[in-house]
């Protein structure tokens, strides 16, 4: 019997503004053999998302913060290699929460089979994964319907082109912006209806000609000024999805909120948060409807792959200068 | 038949800031003879709104702005003093919206007729008017129910009393700010769990040692700081009720929101802005229940009465100097 060698990604200091490689350490760690109700999973990829930066902060959040010297945490897709638990066996494809690892050792219930008949498989990190669920729970949130027009910022990021492909499905006119001119053009493909670089002009102007006679619905990925744009955008009875605010996530300090908030009141308009960890009890409806998207090639999932564990540092900090189009991945199997 | 002389009040110029009462002219106007299906009403009772301060400048919003040079409008009650239209006959007491006014004419169908049972008849510039409902509207919008923790700022205003009030008749714990002694005493008066004078100290500090364990539904009234204490204590899946922002109404230049927004997303706050005139639809509805809570003598009704319209501009700027305690209203009747 061999013992497993995993290389993993600790965090070894908390990051103050954007984090840098010396906040990270590459490690070895031998598992040990498994016991009776034990897996071994080695992963094939792994996630990198924004929402890791707040859990980098020591500060109590929606879950916790990582904690130093320990590996990081997140969404990984990987196959069986060894089982003691009855319902797993080797090749066995599953996802779970143990990204930033080669291999894991987990009870069944750490783990989530998913089907080989979706590839590649880190799909299930994208749009079949929490991003994928998390563009349609935000959709599903302010009851996205045909004829809404919606401005999604962050558009060629991983959420924010999958909730325009579904807004295009449910027959709204969909507008994204994105900070680059290959974003905009992958924006084009996706089908958006209108799509422009917010590091080409003021957001509001971009925004107002994209949608002369205003927006319904606005999915925030961005805050900031994008928020602000929205707010002046959105008409009477619009909504906002409140997802995601990445240009805040490395600041030291909170920056100011939008100065047009007061027009919450005056247009009556709806603002929701959404975490997609309280959507998983509609993980079946979800699987069903963008699994079927997927499956007859109408859905695209587009994906930035970065390949080995000693590259996903870099691929994470890579996600706040804007270097992923669609999902970032980090591949790890050979 | 003699002509009816009536006094009013006219915007002059658009105030920079706080009004002053330069940007305001008391004017006589002389009304000409009813003609068919035409009432004559006096004015009884004015109402002075913080909204009215936005009307002012010449921006478009959800009501258009005052013209300069006419008489301003509002909330009034009245009654018939000369009818040519059934089912108006002289005595019958009216509400509607030609305030700042000592006489009109007016078709049937800007006239509501009231009810002489309910007195003083300002109640229905209050309590059973245009801010009593919105307190009403603000509870329904984000469905308050028994053992919710609610926040109210501006608590001792006309909407936030009456929010307060309806609050503890539902069976919420129910928390108010202030700014003086004497109104956080009229909170404790209207059944209020705690007050605070949000001048004595940091409005989170205070609100924190009013709800150590946080909020369910925030009533904003005010914004700023009270918006952003509010953000921090809201509990998960807390609601926030845009109805005002008196703080910054008079802000030459729009201030920045809230550097905690993004508590909207790590706690999947709702935040719906409120402007009654939504409602109306479900007036009945609202004076069935506030009315009966009235007529019983279990809500207050609270008013700070100003006399004579000659002295309305005074009320109106004192809105925005903590004058009133409860509804501010004018008395033109003698």
């Amino acid at each position: 019997m061999s013992l497993t060698i995993s290389r993993e990604i600790r965090l070894v200091s908390r990051p103050t503004g954007i984090p840098s490689a010396d906040n990270f350490a590459l490690a070895s760690t031998t598992l040990e053999p498994l016991e009776d109700q034990q897996v071994l999973v080695r992963n094939l990829y792994m996630s990198v998302d924004p929402y890791m930066r707040g859990r980098m902060n020591d500060r109590k959040s929606y879950v916790p913060p990582f904690e130093l010297g320990k590996a990081l945490d997140g969404a990984a897709v990987g196959e069986v290699v060894e089982s003691r638990a009855t319902g797993f066996k080797p090749g066995d494809a599953v996802s779970s929460t143990r990204g930033w690892r080669e291999y894991f050792i987990s009870s069944p219930k750490g783990l989530y089979p998913v089907s080989r008949d979706n590839q590649p498989l880190s799909v299930y990190l994208g749009a079949l994964g929490m991003t994928g669920m998390t563009a349609w729970a935000g959709l599903n949130l302010v009851e996205v319907k045909q004829g809404d027009v919606i401005y999604i910022s962050g558009a060629a990021g991983a959420v924010g082109n999958v909730a325009g492909q579904l807004g295009k499905f449910r027959g709204c006119r969909v507008i994204g912006s994105a900070g680059s001119t290959e974003k905009v053009k992958f924006l084009e493909e996706c089908g958006f209806d209108a799509a422009f670089n917010y590091k080409s002009g003021p957001v509001l102007e971009q925004l107002q000609a994209a949608a002369p006679d205003g927006i319904d619905v606005y999915f925030d990925n961005v805050g900031g000024e994008s928020l602000e744009a929205a707010l002046s955008a959105l008409r009477v009875h619009g909504r906002i999805i409140a997802c995601g605010s990445i240009s805040g996530y490395n600041d030291e300090k909170p920056g100011p909120g939008p100065t047009n908030l007061h027009n919450m009141i005056t247009k009556r308009l709806t603002m929701k948060g959404l975490i997609v960890s309280d959507w998983l009890g509609q993980r079946a409806e979800f699987e069903k409807e963008v699994g079927g998207y997927f499956k007859t090639g109408r859905l695209i999932n587009k994906e930035t792959v970065v390949s080995g564990i000693e590259h996903a540092v870099e691929a994470f900090i890579g996600l706040f200068r804007g270097e992923n189009v669609g999902k970032m991945v980090v591949k790890l199997g050979s």
